[in-house]
């Protein structure tokens, strides 16, 4: 299989994007949920770290360019009907929210309402400055 | 926070819909991605199982309802800005996938091509019968 085949099993959506699912490749823990591109998962394939495309902005993500919270690529792998991607990831400096929390899913679904249930590490003027 | 706000709080995308992912309560595994509407959500939490929408036969899916692998929820976490969701579950049957795989990721990018890596536990014929 080809790399142009690489990127012509995915079945893209009507938008030509794919989820993608970063998992942290020794904990196990979901870390964030994202959207690529063709080129964007070109370029994690060649680049060894995620790269995203940002749908907000209309633009590749290299994940960790301005934080410095890059995910470098341990494995990556696709679904069984080809609409999702997982990757497997070593999450530096062990933040993936840009919160400052370990992983985007703090909102825990408790006695009927989502509950703030994990801590920030880091604060975000920290990782991103005050601008 | 009522009922109404959590399914209120929840960023839905264009076509009313949110990707779900379904995680292995006890071994962190990813076991698949699926799509919840309001009423998958709510009956999800209802139930205390995964209830997902099919996108393809346009209706609510109670996963395990021919299969009889129920995702029994342990917890629900929805993300940052609100368009994922991350369900914690137990896998009735240790199958997720319709292939008869524990999970749907068995596609794994290695020198440049998907390469299939985990076995089929149960041929889906044993599962869904031969019709």
């Amino acid at each position: 299989m080809t790399s142009s085949s690489l990127i012509e099993s995915v079945n893209w959506n009507e938008a030509g994007l794919i989820p993608a699912i970063a998992q942290d490749h020794l904990s196990g823990e979901v870390l964030m949920m994202a959207w690529m591109n063709a080129e964007a998962l070109s370029c994690t394939v060649a680049e060894g770290r995620a790269v995203y495309w940002s749908r907000s902005r209309g633009k590749l993500w290299r994940k960790g360019e301005d934080s410095g919270h890059v995910q470098l690529i341990h494995d990556i792998r696709l679904d069984c009907d080809g609409d999702t991607l997982l990757l497997k990831v070593e999450q530096q400096g062990g933040i993936a929210c840009h919160t400052g929390r370990r992983h985007c899913f703090f909102h825990a679904l408790k006695d009927g309402e989502w509950q703030t249930v994990d801590a920030v590490i880091k604060r975000p003027e920290e990782i991103y400055g005050d601008d």
